[in-house]
């Protein structure tokens, strides 16, 4: 019934679209296989994409050829860059979605690919041979065949939602769980664990009262994700901010007995960073207040997501303690919160490609590695569908280092680290993260992504434009020089010190009261400089003048590591014959099987020594 | 947690939209409860509203105030009316629709009514206090409480998919049954039943030969349905048509020992004017093709409707025969087609306002009442959305004549004759269907529909005028006169006698080689007596000149008819003491409890003379 194909998706999330059309653009024949194809792309939390360290992560998903910035930037109705205020390492890209918009963008987009096929049904198991994945066997009883499988099963296996005391299967609210796939991958050794994330309520935009909440507009002009040439938002809508109080926590507290992540009920362990709102009340005793986000769920609908008040306390405490926060005191809820458990797989059992140690042509992409999070997810399914077709193809694996992407970084720490609460992405996990800012990403990864055939042609040469473009603007800058008169009335009004002899506009731009455009603003000769360069590049010559400096110290410490990085280690080392190895570290070493030096001294219970004198053994 | 609503309407498809959209605008709080707000008004078979009869219907409920005409005029890619080769009564609008965005329009008109809240959840049974229904009970073990509860459960009661040999719960493919509301109203007595329906495999048009069918385009000059100002399609989209042939039904053939039809696992009776594809060629063996109609799902997407090929073969079956359609030789499937067995409660059990007998403010609209079609759905959530709205402010019911409209023929037809199997609309189920045409559904109904505070104003103004200019272009007809040399050359060329003396317009018109639109382009007198009116008023008129007599002689036999449908039995009447009624016309009057002399002689087993022993009792 079916032709065998080259890689089959497991899941229609952030993670399942990216694999699909990663492996479907190289040329692979995909199947991505959904429990319903209505909900495919589907926002399950809220309607957002970026953030700090996530916009990064989306600028680079579009830097190598993936989706998730153009969707993000058709289908956006409202675009902040956040952290203007702190360096370019910090800024990070945000939008809010319209919800249904960035579901059928995503279709679309998938329809649209020749090589993607789609199957409306259950994945109940992998069909195994040899050790070596080969194929689907669904609830329907039906197999098919293929070279790869990438599951990316979100929430929904073995999915538990609770409200309160109640709990009841469920992938999300209103569909089913998927059930089989832990159960057969754990009898074949797998090691599994349960993790928990949770939701707030919906609600009804039209009984809230904005006049007492904060507006917060988008950005007077709005950037956007893709380097492509996606369309700026015109027009936006707003968010609002608002705040609980101790009314507020008094009335969940009475919740509290009922909650099921207090009475020991849910077992998984949820997200550090973004706690349920009794969990805040709860370690934070002493706030009095925590911020709500009161964000529009897409142009016209009115339905509403209330970040910052996830939670699966009773239904009705939910509404009591609602109906206390300012600008609530009417909302009618169109769904309570929930918590929901799910099963994931431990990710040191992955190598760096996102393929299992285990089974041969299996990846695993998105929550099932213990990860939180659209974009973790979506880079996730980028990298395992560009894996799954290189795969097939017998290409060696693509591998994006700590000092190439935030995408290396989250899928370095998985493998070598592992999680054991759901892992979210922050610019303090990646040691050189004054490189991997999210103006540079196509600079940084779009001739990789077109050396594999993923990224277009087009994009390869928007971005040796750019970087011819910011090299010229940084010579002409070094050499060109402006005299006191040209600029010291400028420079006064800037609030910065006169300069007393000719300065090139290399030490002008260095200082930090002066910005590129105020500079070409306040000098003719400046202006001409800029005035055929397009404001990609300007910025970017911009960022490294002023931060030339920091950006060469990490660039030496990224060629130091690079060193142990490229000391590769053959896939079956035998860590027994090393006997000077500590016992710790050879355990380690054997379960995570690093591919190079690099990758283990950053294994947790490897000790420098371990890394020693396993260079003096692969040195000989 | 939530305040006490007018109306609850459980259920968010064609039946519970309208209901919910109809008691809202007449003014009553309405909460609607849906198990996914993502599935708000899915088409769930194929994506077309209207069709003979059934597009009558849509008229019907737009005239009244209803919405399907309006979401469907939105949303259309196609239009076309069928039957114009054959007289005014059978002339059926009918178009195909954009999947997606008939569900957005809905929600989106459905989130615009200030009277409409959501809430997504299962509801699980009713609240009952005193033999009346005052709410709702969910799956989360809340209890809203509510005024009148409308019941419009589709095919998700105790919901059962069947393909080939294979079985499981669910209301809809990748969607939950819903459980304990058949067993509860059960448990009071109701009698329920089991119905089952079926729909096509889906597949992927990119894989489809079209060079191998037959096109099937739009009108040239498309209308629509609503009397409101929406507007007409300028671009559509085209069906295509092709047939099975003897090798597809030798492979459906081999799958009949797995069918669970054929081998009595569905207990269910379908639909028998929409029956499977292996139904059609088990009970026509002598027909050696059918025709397949091939509907696009939308304007943009690749996915594609079987229509004509409902099935519940095993997959792999029906794969191989959908294979061996000309045009389908690579076809690509999204998913299989299927049966579903569901429960229905035999529709005898209802007033003529839906409202159940047993339990008062309880109401029950589309497939729970045995129904099969979104019109027919539409219809009775929009009758029963009415009636719980008058109920809850104690004003008189609200229900349609047989003669007024084919909603109170079909409702007429369910609760005195109920159901066995899936009821479809036909012109042929209708007496008058002369009067009930698609082109006059407004003068029948919008003035009721005004009066109850559904239809706004402006419907009125509207058809108030249009039958103030059908009157005056009547009148002119029958006194314009024509001359032989002003028309005769024009008759000649139109293949009609030529008059000898002056003849009136209407006695030109009342020639079936002439059209309205041909008199006026002949004759310079005639355009000019009709250049001020609008086209509908025009075609009105033409149909009134043309079917005079018929129209008249159906008005006789109506005007006979209303004399026994005033004749009102008061709603208590006891049969017992009426000694002469035949014992199984006592028992079907006493379940039926009809409301008149006119429905009572309309009930399976009520004897004419029981009919005369009745009126003699009650003239006394």
């Amino acid at each position: 019934m079916f032709p065998e194909y080259d890689v089959i998706v497991v899941g229609a999330g952030h993670a399942g679209c990216e694999a699909a059309a990663a492996a479907a653009t190289m040329g692979s024949s995909v199947l991505l296989i959904t429990m319903n194809m209505h909900t495919i792309a589907q926002m399950s939390c809220n309607p957002a994409m970026g953030g700090v360290a996530k916009g990064q992560i989306v600028r680079e998903i579009d830097a190598l050829g993936g989706q998730s910035g153009i969707v993000s930037d058709k289908t956006m109705i409202q675009f902040r860059m956040l952290n203007l205020s702190k360096g370019p390492a910090m800024w990070s890209p945000r939008c809010q979605s319209d919800r249904m918009l960035f579901a059928q963008e995503w279709r679309n987009i998938l329809e649209n690919n020749p090589n993607v096929d789609f199957w409306q049904d259950t994945a109940k198991g992998i069909l195994i041979e040899d050790g070596k994945a080969c194929g689907v066997k669904t609830s329907l009883g039906i197999e098919i065949k293929s070279r790869s499988v990438v599951l990316t099963n979100g929430t929904f296996l073995n999915g538990l939602i609770h409200i309160g005391e109640k709990n009841f299967g469920g992938g999300r609210t209103g569909e089913k769980a998927a059930t089989g796939i832990t159960e057969q991958l754990v009898s074949l050794g797998f090691e599994s664990g349960r993790m928990k994330t949770g939701t707030p309520p919906r609600v009804d935009g039209r009984s809230l009262d904005y006049s007492k909440m904060e507006e917060q507009p988008g950005d007077e002009n709005p950037s956007k994700f893709s380097y492509t040439d996606t369309k700026s938002l015109v027009k936006q809508r707003s968010c609002w901010i608002t705040y609980t109080n101790s009314e507020v926590h008094e009335i969940l507290r009475t919740g509290f007995e009922k909650s099921p992540m207090f009475s020991g009920r849910i077992k998984g362990i949820g997200p550090r960073y973004c706690p349920s709102v009794e969990d805040k009340i709860n370690r934070f005793a002493d706030k009095d207040r925590h911020q709500i986000f009161v964000e529009p769920e897409g142009w016209d609908t009115v339905e509403v997501y209330v970040n910052g008040f996830s939670t699966s306390l009773p239904e009705d405490v939910q509404y009591a303690a609602l109906r206390k926060i300012p600008g609530f005191e009417n909302a009618k809820m169109f769904r309570p919160g929930y918590a929901i458990e799910y099963d994931y797989f431990p990710p040191t059992q992955l190598k760096s490609t996102l393929e299992t140690h285990r089974i041969k042509n299996l990846f695993f992409a998105g929550q099932i590695n213990g990860t939180t999070g659209y974009e973790e997810a979506a880079c996730q399914g980028l990298m395992a569908g560009i894996n799954a077709h290189r795969n097939v193809n017998n290409l060696s694996p693509f591998v994006l280092k700590r000092s190439e992407a935030y995408i290396g970084v989250l899928i370095d720490d998985l493998i070598n680290k592992g999680t054991e609460e759901p892992y979210r992405m922050f610019t303090s996990r990646a040691e050189y993260r004054t490189l991997l800012r999210q103006d540079n990403a196509d600079i940084r990864l779009t001739a990789k992504g077109f050396e594999i055939g993923l990224a277009d042609e087009q994009r390869l040469l928007n971005v040796q434009k750019k970087q011819k473009d910011v090299g010229e603007i940084i010579a002409s800058f070094s050499i060109t020089k402006l005299t006191p008169e040209e600029i010291n009335a400028d420079l006064e009004l800037l609030g910065t010190a006169p300069i007393r002899e000719k300065c090139t506009l290399t030490q002008l731009l260095r200082r930090p009261q002066i910005s590129i455009d105020q500079l070409a603003e306040a000098n003719p000769k400046v202006a001409e400089l800029l005035e055929n360069y397009g404001s990609d590049a300007i910025h970017q010559a911009e960022i490294h003048v002023k931060y030339d400096s920091y950006i060469e110290k990490e660039m030496q410490l990224v060629e130091k590591m690079n060193r142990l990085e490229d000391l590769m280690i053959i896939e079956n080392f035998n860590y027994d014959v090393v006997s000077s190895l500590s016992f710790e570290g050879r355990e380690k070493l054997k379960r995570t099987r690093p591919a190079t030096i690099g990758q283990a001294s950053r294994i947790s219970g490897v000790s420098q020594s371990d890394i020693s004198v396993l260079m003096l053994f692969i040195g000989r």
